[in-house]
């Protein structure tokens, strides 16, 4: 899975918001030893807890954490180039990595700053990995005010992260308004399904979660509930979606990059085609050059969101809805962008590199099948109406979790 | 020469070859018994013993076969249809029966006419199944004279149904020409890889196979060796890329009648869509027409290419190669279509079912694995290349076994 | 339900209508006519009474019409490919005979038989040519009774044909309900605006109508305005789309013949393409190929929607809305796809003549000028839309003369 | 032509380039002056010499020049976004500018350290307008030996701005070698032939040129023709493509622009879609969002190619090949991205917009014709076969002129 020599680097294309090539080392070290046994890891399908561990050793889960708080003091930046040098090597970790990184910003946006700075110190200190149980397709999960606290209650279908999870973020119904809550993974009447069973992503530990009466304390409500939600809230649904951008991108690049290797060395010329190497092909030149061009667009595409993004959160809770909607609009033109790009690529590369490509022990479907998985998180056509709708109407439409 | 295909011929509507209902109900039979555990199967993997079972005991082994030598007298029609029914329930069946004909054909139509009713009536008596061993991509089988016939050599990868067949037929160099004959599947010497192991087409049988000095006799070499091919063998790959046409609309139209039933009986509305059920979403009436209008025209030009073919082999061996490309032009630009049509569909449905369509007990995830694998069989960019040239120059390029 | 388009009828090639070949050489006759100055002729867009004399001439205005009338006696295939024929030459031409037809038409299925018969016999005699001015856009025109009969008022935008018709069909406002009549283009208070301004389909006199008190006799009145319009009437707006796909069809096989003759005749190879003729350039055998790929699929699919067409109108006022809606899905289904094909061949032309064929005295842009601006008719993805509704939910949206 | 309020600049997206804004906006106020009548002129396809006198007075001629010979002391990135926004407002007039740049950046680049101070200072004072004559589809010009210099004889087709300009630029053969001279653009023997004639770009001056006999001095001659060409002229042809980059996506901008404004204020809604501003239209804003994500798509690749090309240029002569193919490469990717979306927003704008929009006054379909006419400069596919030559082989193909 090595880029060839011939292939510049798609990070350096964010030149705005300077990369710390540590972080990407780091990601690459865990790229690098996922890659090799990714096929058979697909095939598997066991709990990620080995991929987990390799997350956790690198130093990625404190990337986003102030160094006050004695986290690794990453920009965002660095944690979507992560998520996106992962996905490469494998889109199952890279979305733990991703989805890890929204629930603790989704939370650390929420709480208090007491709150915040201490579920900071106490993520670096346990290396905690963070999960969520939002789910807005499901029934809103419940809390319950009791004496010493309150009872959480619900069920959600899609728990990300949460299976594996030592803290997990959610959302739940009090009284007539919302709370954010945070609770152990482990926490009595947690019980995970560990039925996440989709033809693809299939490490992602994505199954369903139930709580059943699980005492939540006063302290693991985020900020105040009755209050208006801190202004840069409204930026978690777009850094979500952002950072699905990147891992799109990563399985797009990782795709390329492997059909780039076999054209190189394993394809075989077509009879008719009159050249003596498959990479000489004038049809695998043109169509390759198609794949790679919308990719460099994807990726051009993503890194400018990326870069709106940063600005935003620089506004930090002095952000208006405007100024949110620009970095939205950015985040979602991409998001329609790489859908596309890494399902084109994901099922065009075979047409690149011929029959003996579908073997089996290659497992080369696993992009396709992942990427046709996790897009369907929300209808992309929903973001292409979005991007539409703020050109024309000045506008994004709210819709809870997804845009 | 006036360029053919920028003005189609008005006559392109002309009358159908007449449906026999019975071959189309016979195969129906079939595809029934095989839909409902069609993912199951896929899973699995296993050798398609019972499936072959299915069409053996529907007929449809016979349907070409002339009445005279007890067959079932259908017409090519009717196969093609067959094939694109069965389609409809599993490709990888569809598959065996495509190359069933294909094999079949090649044979009588390169036999001597003697030769040509005695297999035919061994065929219908001994309901047949028939495979192939002539993929040009690895080197040819050879054929060395030895007193009491011949010896076979050789190993090709990519052995449609041999491993299954009754009798295979194959091409092997013999002298400086070459010579296409049948042998029986359980001839001493011949085996079988059972190496199949493409994501795709799972149960297609489609492995190595070897000859080790197989014997063959005088009378199993097909036609006189010495003699040019009989013009009508110009249309045996132009037949085989119709039936591969026809299971690709199979696979279509399966893929899009689950999805169908999917969104009216599964789908949840997307909660911005403002509609109570997913069949109303505007979104997905539109990508539903879409993908129905590209459907219905990869079906009409089936349809038209099945005319085109029929009207071919109604000249005989009187046909002419012009005659013969105004049949293949037809039908590879229907393998282009289909090809294109059906990669669109398998993969889009998603898109209108949603994300829990991407269950794995659902199996939905077969419909492109086994289009994406079997799409490679030759490249489609060749054929649209084809489809040009035979428009701008009024030839085809001749390529053994591709076009 | 079943659903009806997913698994469309095996018979959908059953036999054609004969096409009477000398509808096809009048037509054609026409079209030899009329092709050598159509770029001068869209340069200049004077009113196409010339034009429309040599479709008088040919004797194409009364194909439609009964024998026992005078009349011609084709079929509607007839008319749809006569059509088709003369939109390789000229589209603005072909239009006014598609509106011819449909005007007549619609016409003659909401008159009474004894007004119907009147009708075809003086239209015959008179060798009229029929416009309309029912664009539903505009406010409805208006009938009050008079003594002697009826004073209609009104304006409509884009009245086809009008400005040359001798009668002209137009649907009014009458009392709480609707009338539709039938007027002389000279009458009395008819003016036009002769203000067609189109960057395309510039000969097609398709400017404004007004009405102002004009004299309508009760004979005018085309059945009984009270009674519901007649069954077969259901057919009127699929007939009129499916006139136009046979004219999107026309505009994109005459730019590609055009295409097909300067690449062999003008285009000079690309200097890096190593070939020695275009015509032998392996792009643009490619995408030739794609294109001539599309046509065909247009074709075939017009073709079969012609024969759903003719089915339904077979069953004449017995017709059903669901035998209407077969008929109906099938043509916009053409629609859809005729639509994006022509504009995809009469923009992409260009890519394989290269850059001297955009010289102004070629005037290939009318191509694309022509159908870009009729394909704004009605709303494509409206169409696509319909044949979803239809496939998922056995239904067509009423839309009053657009679906 | 205001851009609408809500939609953020795409200038704001090349961030590492700051761009100094008085020359955005000078070149905005060229375009704000070129805008009102640029329907009016396209018709009227006159000499554009009052839309170069803009050009001039605003100073954009010497936007390249550096300060200590009195110019601009731009960026290339300046002259890059210049051409975008004038592009916006008039095509033909982006075409002029852009091409004066690419012209005199060969000639400097070409000349010897005096010559390029020299032809600086003069074309600075002079407020030079510069063009070119070498067209290599055309025999190659000649350069003859006499004795007080030499005599230039030639002709070539598409002679960009050579009409107009000052001074010419041009490659011509002499002995074995080449030279790149200058000459006045009405030195005797310079003619004219005024026979630009395409459907677009109709004001863009490319007709013929012919030299006969024409004296050139030896100092009209740039650096030394037997000496190898210096490294970084092997810059020129990516920065001719990445200029024809910037005005493609001017063009699609100022398309994109002018349909939301028309959509917003002047579109009715569909009246099947249930809603009462167009711009509320489910489909309108699906597609509005995927064109506008098309287009940001190719604005950020046209941003990540200028930086490249920027950083490229700064290694001056030191430059090497690979460094100047890393620059190609991501160059002809934006080159093949912005052909596409350009064609595709200027043609598909009218669905959204609806039928009117056709009407002759606007002129939208200038948009069209503009980019149809300038993307067949050189096949884009060739383009698509670098970007896929590049990644697959580490090479771009040598094609004079064009790659």
């Amino acid at each position: 899975m090595n880029p060839p020599a011939a292939r510049p680097s798609h990070l350096s294309l964010a030149p705005a918001a300077p990369v710390r090539p540590d972080w990407i080392a780091l990601a690459q070290g865990v790229a690098d030893a996922l890659a090799p046994d990714a096929a058979e890891r697909d095939r598997l399908g066991a709990s990620p807890k080995r991929e987990l561990a390799l997350l956790r050793e690198a130093g990625l889960l404190e990337l986003l954490f102030s160094p006050e708080h004695g986290g690794g003091g990453g920009s965002f930046t660095d944690a979507l180039l992560a998520v996106r040098v992962i996905g490469r090597a494998d889109a199952s970790i890279a979305q733990l990595l991703a989805y890890h990184y929204l629930h603790l910003t989704n939370a650390l946006w929420r709480a208090s700053p007491e709150q915040a700075a201490a579920l900071a110190r106490a993520s670096v200190a346990g290396r905690w990995f963070w999960g969520g149980a939002s789910n807005p397709r499901d029934p809103e999960s419940r809390l319950a005010p009791v004496e010493d606290g309150y009872r959480l209650t619900g069920r959600k279908t899609f728990a990300s992260n949460a299976a594996l999870a030592d803290r997990i973020t959610l959302r739940a119904q009090l009284g007539d308004g919302f709370a954010v809550l945070v609770v152990p993974g482990d926490r009595e009447g947690v019980t995970h399904g560990n039925d996440w069973d989709a033809f693809g992503q299939r490490l992602s530990e994505s199954g369903t979660i139930t709580f059943a009466d699980v005492k939540v304390g006063r302290d693991e409500i985020l900020g105040d509930p009755a209050a208006p939600p801190p202004p840069r809230t409204s930026l978690v649904v777009p850094f979500h979606q952002l950072l699905i951008v990147n891992f799109y991108i990563g399985i797009a690049e990782g795709a390329l990059a492997e059909a780039n290797r076999y054209i190189r060395e394993v394809s075989r010329p077509w009879q008719a085609s009159g050249v003596e190497k498959a990479s000489l092909d004038p049809y695998i030149l043109e169509h390759y050059g198609n794949l790679d061009v919308e990719l460099r667009a994807s990726t051009a595409l993503a890194d400018v969101a990326g870069l709106r993004f940063e600005a935003a959160t620089a506004l930090g809770n002095a952000i208006t809805p405007d100024e949110r909607n620009v970095a939205a609009a950015a985040i979602y033109a991409a998001k329609v962008h790489s859908s596309r790009t890494a399902l084109e690529v994901t099922s065009r590369i075979f047409e690149l590199m011929g029959a003996r490509a579908t073997a089996g022990h290659y497992g080369y479907d696993r992009f396709w099948r992942n990427i046709r998985t996790h897009t369907l998180h929300d209808p992309v056509v929903y973001k292409s109406r979005e991007v539409g709708n703020y050109a024309l109407n000045g506008v994004i439409t709210p819709t809870p979790l997804y845009s």
